[in-house]
């Protein structure tokens, strides 16, 4: 039987978009079934008393090193987004739409590209509606839907959902309900889904 | 010119272990020399703000996953110390002792073993002391050695050196000045090791 790859994220993730770089071509690669789950970040740590590495100082600046170098192992563009940290519930809030609408291919590449590669200040709801226009979507029906109690019910579940299976950090992965957290643990990831961890 | 790994290390830290097993081969099958440099990791963490991962419950239960991974991918032995956490500030500074008096090769591997291997409590000095003895080396003397000034200045100055570098967690390798943080990077280490990062 086919496996699944369950994608833990939030867009506010700078090696979330790294790992969604990815994951598509593990997927492929391995004959699995690519889930995407977008959850709060921020709920997270809410949740589980953990806290953004970009609040360490030290880190947040090993990072600066860190991140392109992963895009450049990896062939993909990247920046740093000079408004970080951007509040990402309307943003999540959007894909937890977009999910239930149908229109989720069309706005996760959109909002992930518009954030770590375009550096855009999605923290400005016009800019918001401007990446969402571009991308071919109603942005004034993006903006009535995070406001509905189905979309926001979805993004607290599936948040819920990650804590309860102990997830405290982003991008978060699962295969046969084990969890690998972070970009770099992808390649264990790609061996689990090929059933071939060591 | 032939590179050097500068490694920095505490014996209380797993992934210091696991990354320790690493280092050799790196640096044998790169040409470059080995660097291993002793630091007090709850110096660095007093210093930099940071706390060890193992804080947080949630990240400790998957280390409890993820850190046998690593030593099956590696093909090394290891097991979780019961007695976690330890105070390494002797064994630390025993190593600094065995670096000033030329018996590191011997110390480093028994107290890294001890540890992460044979969970022994070396929150026990008289384990330390058998462990020691077990390696071939004076134990007694180490007790007398580590409480003496130069032994202590050495530690701290590594440990302040360290975090004048920007460390803020272990293990963590510079390559070339470069930074790069934990037992994950070292496939990115022997990269530019080789000259060949991306």
């Amino acid at each position: 039987m086919a496996r699944t790859l369950e994608f833990y994220f939030d867009y506010g993730s700078p090696y979330s978009y790294l790992a969604d770089t990815q994951v598509e071509a593990i997927a492929k690669r391995t004959g699995a079934t690519l889930a995407r789950k977008p959850m709060l970040l921020g709920g997270v740590f809410k949740s589980t008393g953990n806290h953004s590495p970009a609040e360490l100082p030290q880190k947040s600046k090993w990072s600066g090193f860190d991140m392109p170098l992963w895009a450049r192992h990896y062939g993909v563009p990247f920046q740093r987004n000079p408004f970080f940290p951007v509040n990402t519930l309307a943003l999540m809030r959007g894909a937890a739409a977009a999910q239930l609408d149908g229109v989720f291919d069309r706005y996760h590449p959109a909002v992930f590209r518009a954030m770590w590669v375009e550096g855009r200040n999605l923290n400005d709801i016009k800019e918001v509606a401007a990446v969402l226009t571009a991308a071919g979507l109603d942005a004034q029906r993006f903006g009535n839907r995070i406001q509905e109690q189905d979309v926001k019910d979805r993004l607290k579940a599936t948040t819920d959902e990650a804590v309860a299976r102990g997830v405290f950090g982003a991008p978060t992965s699962f295969v046969d309900g084990q969890m690998f957290f972070g970009n770099d643990r992808l390649p264990f990831v790609e061996l689990a889904l090929k059933g071939a961890l060591p």
